[in-house]
């Protein structure tokens, strides 16, 4: 199976780390020192995280150039901030760098660094994320994720699901679209990759938006491999 | 000793892998099968990578439009060959494409990859080279290089020594250049670097360019750090 695949890019919010839990973790500690613990830390990564599409929405559609993951991230930290009635201003440039941060500190899923580890071994594997390339360098240094590359929207310079943030991503590695495989736990990310001519892997993470998760728990189309985790999309890929 | 560097970039062509005997391990058997035993095959790499600096001046110069090493290597390799009275028209795209792939699977020298293993524990480990992502994704790959990221022109869109190959290197990784080292066999990028304001190490490659070298045998100036090897260096940052 996938002889012709030559590299697997891995959507990595959701698909690779636990972002909701690894900012939960770190929002709490820093909302409580503002007196603040009334704010559940959770509640506040999923607003955090729900300003992330419509400020890459500005991008993908024109209004703003190219503008790289972690300065998003912290525009949309002083805005949840704003939100919560919390002034950013009163709180240090060091403070809200050190918690934007966090998205460089998440956690794998369990098992994804054994699963990747193995599928290097036939793979080429890189993440095809939104994240920056500092962010994807800073978290696999932490966590142990033995990537092969870095790559994703900024070197594409496009957001996903642009075409050309996967066209481009088969281009910079000289293979054709065809040759690629994406893995990500996104119905919508697969469904764009298709469309781009990569191969696709699902791989369901129902926790990842926590108890109460409704999207993505199934495969929505008949994707070239359907695998419980990453160790499982090893073992049905033969390695 | 380097406590404010957080990144270690490495030129890759002389100073990370034996480039002129990888080369002319592929173009001896290429051009004994074109009959053509008569060609010095280290000769010919000379000639081959006497074209690289050249080729590039037509991006640095503004003259043409970013292009990656793989094409310009691929356009050199044509001329070459008609320099040495061989028509590249005879030879077929699959052939030249696989000579011009050595590249991809040239050699580290002898104890660069346990010295780079050495240093990833400290540091952030990456290429900052002149060759583009698929070419030092597969010789990393092939050569079980442990980089932490795939950087360099490509990235950067701009070819050693401009300042922004250096500059951008920094800004990818979202640190400032003073906590960037270069590490290269050559004087002349370093110099680029400092000037760029990054730290410099300087590791001599002796046998880079064959028995007759003369030049980069020494530090030319007081480089941050000047080390016998990958090993002595990683000694000499305490790790």
């Amino acid at each position: 199976m996938f002889e012709h695949v030559k590299a697997l890019v891995f959507d990595v919010f959701g698909t690779v780390v636990d972002w909701r839990e690894g900012i939960a973790r770190e929002a709490g500690p820093f909302l409580a020192r503002l007196g603040r613990a009334d704010i559940d830390a959770h509640a506040f990564a999923d607003a955090w995280r729900a300003r992330y599409q419509p400020a890459m929405e500005e991008i993908r559609s024109g209004r703003r150039g190219f503008t790289r993951l972690d300065t998003l991230h912290r525009e949309n930290l002083e805005q949840v901030l704003q939100a919560h009635g919390i002034a950013p201003a009163q709180i240090g440039e060091a403070a809200l760098d050190e918690l934007n941060h966090a998205w460089h500190r998440l956690d794998p899923w369990p098992e994804a660094v054994a699963g990747l580890t193995r599928l290097k071994r036939r793979f080429i594997i890189a993440p095809l994320s939104n994240g920056n390339i500092a962010l994807m360098t800073n978290m696999a240094k932490r966590a142990g994720i033995p990537w092969d590359a870095i790559l994703g929207a900024e070197v594409a310079q496009a957001y996903k699901p642009d075409p050309p943030a996967y066209l481009r991503t088969a281009e910079v590695l000289g293979i054709r679209p065809a040759e690629l495989c994406l893995v990500a736990a996104h119905n919508g990310d697969l469904k764009a990759a298709r469309a781009a001519g990569l191969a696709t892997a699902f791989v369901p993470r129902p926790a990842e938006h926590g108890p109460g998760q409704r999207k993505d728990l199934e495969a929505e189309e008949a994707w070239d491999v359907v695998a419980r985790d990453f160790q499982d999309l090893a073992h049905r890929l033969g390695v």
